[in-house]
């Protein structure tokens, strides 16, 4: 199941502020394949240090700046504002991160630029940015903590966005003892238990389907089947020898 | 469709270096609704340096410092480690971060607590924290990138395990010991195996990884893990008194 492809996605960060943040955007770009990043009117001196930073990556390197967001998404053929906004009333009210919006984005990226605008740390997007999105979409989080911090919420957008919808899990590929292996490690561990004195007297049968069951829901592997039974044979061994020695 | 429920989730940081990402840590689980966090020999300037960060919500302010990931995780009935490894093998190998882990994540959750825990930055977590872990999680990423930033990984797992399934699967009703019952019977085995001369000198270490990984793999519910560690406890007497009667 490989990663939806973002190739098409621009991530624009309006205003931005702390080059930290323009680095952990670039850097989640680089970890989800999107690879445009463009920055509207940053603070001059944050874009400067996160550009010319050491390692800085592919999709730092090439961001382009702007002086307006209109200019950042006119060749964008659908524009989504992030926001953490809820009780102000927005028109159209936003839409939840999920696989639902996700669709709708991937749709759209089957025919051109998807624009994902993300506003300063302080403030997020204006009214007079809102303006220029087909729509709005927000982060579900916790009623008494919704704002994000800026770098987290582009890398929790991508990997929704990179993220294949869901499909049944695949089974699980795993090499099974056989039942005579198990039924070694259940009689030998009957063994250690008598020999140890844990299974009293006319307690053997009972003692003998608890030893079985519990082996058989340990859902061994046929590896650790081996190397169990190889370490119950060498404490057995050693409980033996005592036994002679006692008896 | 409110959040899923992560108070029970246990956030553990394992030698983190940056307060920053302490901070962002602790910031992405307040937004996500998680409230443990725990971290394991944190470079210490950097824990005091977060946990006094002005504005520092009450997550960081009642994070808790352990010296050992066994204590951080000693009353989680799950452990999870976190890993961008891919190609070094792994075994179990990692889990993909999606709906299906996360809807095994909530079956424990329902009972009790989980433990999802987080390496430093630059190496991640070792082989030993590894043995510790039920299972290893990885954020499906770009090939070329799959390193993420360590704070964005945390606000991406908490997105993804706060995030409404589309179709949840239902969950296994099975109540489970603590971490630390396990590792009684993971120390209990090994000393059996130590006194039957299973272990040879100098291959301890090997040795707890590998009994404390196989006594994880069986899965083993809390019922079983009392009566397992009752059968181990009469083995390891009889051995001991024959240790002392040759000794």
């Amino acid at each position: 199941m490989p990663l939806l492809d973002l190739t098409k996605l621009v991530v624009v960060m309006v205003r931005p502020r702390n080059p930290l943040n323009i680095g952990a955007a670039a850097r989640a770009m680089s970890n989800f394949g999107s690879r445009h990043l463009r920055v509207v009117n940053p603070f001059r001196l944050a874009f400067r240090e996160a550009r010319s930073a050491v390692g800085g990556s592919a999709v730092l390197k090439n961001a382009e700046e702007f002086d307006s967001v209109a200019d950042a998404v006119a060749d964008c053929a659908l524009v989504v504002g992030t926001t953490a906004i809820r009780d102000r009333k927005l028109d159209p009210p936003p839409k939840m991160l999920d696989g639902n919006s996700a669709n709708i984005i991937h749709s759209i990226l089957k025919q051109g630029r998807v624009a994902l605008l993300f506003g300063s740390e302080k403030i997020g997007l204006t009214n007079d940015d809102f303006s220029y999105c087909h729509w709005l979409m927000t982060i579900r989080t916790h009623s008494q903590n919704i704002s994000m911090n800026l770098g987290q919420a582009v890398a929790v957008c991508l990997y929704e966005l990179a993220r294949e919808a869901e499909s049944a899990a695949p089974a699980e590929k795993r090499e099974l003892p056989s039942a005579e292996q198990l039924e070694h490690i259940a009689k030998g561990l009957l063994e250690a238990l008598h020999i140890s004195g844990y299974v009293k007297p006319g307690t053997d049968k009972m003692f003998e389907k608890k030893a079985r069951q519990l082996i058989l829901k340990m859902n061994l592997e046929a590896y650790d089947a081996k190397l169990f039974l190889g370490m119950l044979r060498q404490i057995l061994w050693k409980l033996r020898q005592s036994k002679k020695a006692s008896g």
